[in-house]
C-alpha cells in the first residue's frame, strides 16, 4: 500500500498509531506536507525573522500559539508531538535522539513552525510529464547541505540544505516554470548542474535521505529544502529543538494547488 | 515635477530634505514602494507572526535589525526615520501627530516592518493598459477600512484596510491575473463589487486617502491595503508604533518586476 490516494486525516491516524513510521514521499496526492521545527519562545521572534529573511528555504505555511500542539488552519485535529513518523530532537545542536512520539517532551513554552516541501511541488511536475526519480525509484529524495549562507537572523544562521530531483535538461526549464509558481513549496530551483559550485562534494551520497539514480544526459537540479532549519539548529545550537526526521513529514488538509 | 522618471535614491535625497513632504503614488516608476510599520522590540514576535498570518495584507519586504533606522536589502543607505515623506506616531492606539522627521523620538529598542505597498502593481496595470484612476486624476489612492476579520496574533487584531480602483468588469477580470502574480505586493484582489458587503458605508468618502470618480459601467475593485497595520494598532493600542502617513511611502531600490 502506498498511500497516495489516501486522505491526510487517515493517514495521519495510522501514523499516529505507528503503523506507518517510514517517510512520506509520494502519499495522500495533492495534499501539502510540512516541515517541522519546534522551539522554546525565548527563540521564536528570531527563527520566525530567520524565516522571512529566507523565503525559500523557509516559506512558513503555519506557526502555532505558543504551547499548543494544534494547528488551526493546515491540519485541524493533528497532534503536532504525535502525527509524524519520525522525530528529531536535538540539544544545544547536536541530534540527540529519534522518536515516533514527542509528547512526553512537550513544554508550554514550544512553538512549532510548519514550513512548506518539495513533495508538493512534485505532483505538479508528475502531472507535467517530469519524472521524479526518487518516486519512481520508490526512496527518500535525496538531501545535501550546501555552502549557500543563509541569511541570519539574531542566533540562527547556517547552510542552506537543498533537494535534487535529475533531470533532462529541456525539461529541467519546464521544471523551473511549473515549481516558480508555488514559492510557498520552496518556488523555482535555487541551482542546476555542477554540484561541487554549492559545495556539494559527491552527489552520490547525500547528507540526508538516499541516492538516486542520474541517467546519461541528466542533470541534477537543486531546490531549497524545508530541512535547512535543521542545519541552521545545528550551527545556532539553541537548548532544544524538535524537528521532524528528514522526509518524514505532517500530512496536512491543504491541497498543492492551493499554495500557488 | 512627478518625479515619474527619478531614481530612489535621489527622491529619497529631496525627501530627507523636506523638499517634497507629499504622497508618493507615480513617483520613481519600476521600483517598489513600502509601508512602514515601527514598534518597541517587546511587541515585533506578535507583530512578525501578524504579518505571516495576513500576508494579503502584510507581505513583509524587510524587517530591520532592533535599533537599527536601516535597511540592508531593500533601500541600502535610506533612513527609516528620515525617508519617509510624512510619519504618524501612535501612543496606546491614538494617533499622536505627524511629522515629516522621526528621528528624535527613535529609540534602541525599535524595530521596522516595512510591507508592500499597492504602489508596486499599478505600472503593472498601466502596462496592461487598465487605466489607475487616482494615478489619472492626481490624487492619493483611496483607502477603507473593512469589516473583515485579520486573523490574529497575540495583542495584534482588526479590521483590514483596503485600497480601491474602479474598472470595467473585464479590465477587472485583466487585473486579478496580472496583480495574483505579485503577492510580494498584495496579491489578487479580496474582493470585487458590491462595497456595503465588506463594510464600506459610502464608498465616496474613504477613510484614508482622496475619493476618486467612479464611471458609468465600472465596479470597484479592492486590494488588501498595507496601512493595515495602522488599523491594527489602533485596535492593540501598542505603547508607542510609528507609521508612514497613508501615501506618504519609502521609496526603495527593488524593482517591482523582482517581486514577482
Amino acid at each position: 500500500m502506498d498511500y497516495a490516494k489516501s486522505a491526510p486525516r487517515e493517514v495521519r491516524a495510522l501514523i499516529r498509531a505507528e503503523k506507518i513510521t517510514g517517510h512520506t514521499s509520494g502519499m495522500c496526492d495533492g495534499y501539502a506536507q510540512a516541515n517541522l521545527a519546534v522551539l522554546p519562545a525565548e527563540y521564536a521572534y528570531d527563527f520566525l525573522l530567520f524565516t522571512q529573511r529566507n523565503p525559500k528555504s523557509c516559506p512558513v505555511l503555519e506557526v502555532s500559539d505558543r504551547g499548543s500542539r494544534s494547528l488551526k488552519k493546515i491540519a485541524p485535529g493533528a497532534d503536532i508531538a504525535r502525527d509524524i513518523p519520525r522525530y528529531r530532537i536535538y540539544k544545544n545542536g547536536v541530534p540527540e535522539g529519534e522518536y515516533t512520539d514527542v509528547s512526553k517532551f512537550w513544554r508550554e513554552d514550544f512553538v512549532s513552525f510548519l514550513i512548506g516541501c518539495s513533495f508538493s511541488f512534485e505532483s505538479e511536475l508528475i502531472a507535467g510529464d517530469i519524472p521524479v526519480r526518487h518516486i519512481e525509484e520508490g526512496k527518500n529524495v535525496p538531501m545535501y547541505i550546501t555552502n549557500i549562507d543563509c541569511e541570519s537572523a539574531g542566533i540562527f544562521h547556517g547552510k542552506m540544505v537543498v533537494s535534487m530531483r535529475p533531470l533532462l535538461p529541456e525539461l529541467a526549464v519546464r521544471a523551473v516554470t511549473l515549481t516558480a509558481a508555488m514559492p510557498r513549496v520552496h518556488g523555482a530551483p535555487v541551482h542546476i548542474g555542477d554540484p561541487e559550485s554549492i559545495g556539494i562534494g559527491d552527489i552520490a551520497r547525500p547528507d540526508f535521505g538516499d541516492p538516486v539514480t542520474i541517467k546519461q544526459g541528466e542533470t541534477p537540479v537543486f531546490w531549497a529544502c524545508g530541512v535547512t532549519p535543521q542545519s541552521v539548529i545545528m550551527s545556532a545550537k539553541p537548548s532544544i529543538a524538535i524537528t521532524h526526521a528528514p522526509g518524514h513529514m505532517l500530512i496536512t488538509d491543504i491541497k498543492n494547488v492551493l499554495l500557488k
